[in-house]
């Protein structure tokens, strides 16, 4: 059995900042040397999330919207009420998408459709360095 | 260590379409022979989504109005502007639901509760010939 | 190979109720002895939801209002047309959030930022005796 964990470290920019890690995940992949398995790729941290989409320049736009429509940077939140953080809208949109996505790898490949990339969405409301880990299980 | 890739074939109509994969992937779980550990359920494309909710005519209709509240079909996309492909309703949808599940298997079956299936979403705009990947990893 | 299939116990008041099982989950992973893998958690049930969020009042409250404002609590639902149960908004939160998430577990530890904790929701509309399924998978 094969257990490896990978990182990939991004500098981001915040604001729903979309970042395709695809290639980064793939070559992760290979270099462990995996042929069947799942990469679990993960945020750890609580204003972040790992998404798949195809990723081109309108559908970034129309995602930022969609986030922007279900948690709105400028309205109250309570989070920052409390603490003054001024990013409840970044943690909210990162519980909604999630901080974990898994892909199955087959024949050494993350089995991808042609057209979906796998991103990490920064929802914070600065610049931040950044570390997903890519979990990868199988043989 | 068995790590085994299943997948499963649809047919589907797209504008929300859900189909019940539940039995189809317990099926996959009894050929492998695999009584501990994971179904990854994860759909190769970015206009699908695998999702769980009790699979009855009512609750289909409500999630149906949930996608069409959240990303409607008629407004303008950016992805549409540039591509023309009238789909970017289907991506947004996709993204904000997820292309992977993960379902523990207990004893050779998935551990799902009693009202609570395993549901391909086919947001598209039209007609598809759809293939889910199910990962199995565990002995 | 380990595959160990833990759960959780939790009595739970409904209502977008949000329990911390961080504590829990990373005594599961250390009573297994597992030091590298996985920790997929999972909610065998209709009505539930696993996410990650900072657990602190403010952001509670913050996830409260999005699931209130996403899948209200007062508007008809097909499902209760049907059923009577008058848990349609229950069902349709837990298929937005998602019954599962996978935790990369790291040297012994879930690899969970320093503000980010793993929550069980329940969205239902009374009190639960609920099981979470922690399935961990590595070595």
């Amino acid at each position: 059995m094969l257990v490896s964990t990978e990182t990939i470290s991004l500098q981001t920019e915040g604001f729903c900042h979309l970042v395709d890690i695809t290639a980064m995940t793939q070559e992760r992949v290979q270099q462990s040397g995996m042929t069947q398995g799942i990469a679990a790729v993960f945020v750890p941290g609580s204003t972040g999330a790992v998404l798949t989409l195809e990723f081109e320049d309108g559908l970034v736009h129309d995602f930022q919207r969609l986030m922007e429509q279900l948690a709105p940077q400028k309205i109250p939140y309570e989070h920052d009420r409390r603490w003054g953080d001024g990013n409840g809208f970044s943690h909210i949109r990162s519980a909604l998408m999630g901080a974990s996505a898994v892909v199955p790898v087959v024949d050494g490949r993350l089995a991808l459709g042609t057209w979906q990339q796998l991103l990490f969405a920064d929802f914070d409301n600065r610049k931040r360095q950044r570390t997903v880990i890519v979990q990868l299980l199988g043989e």
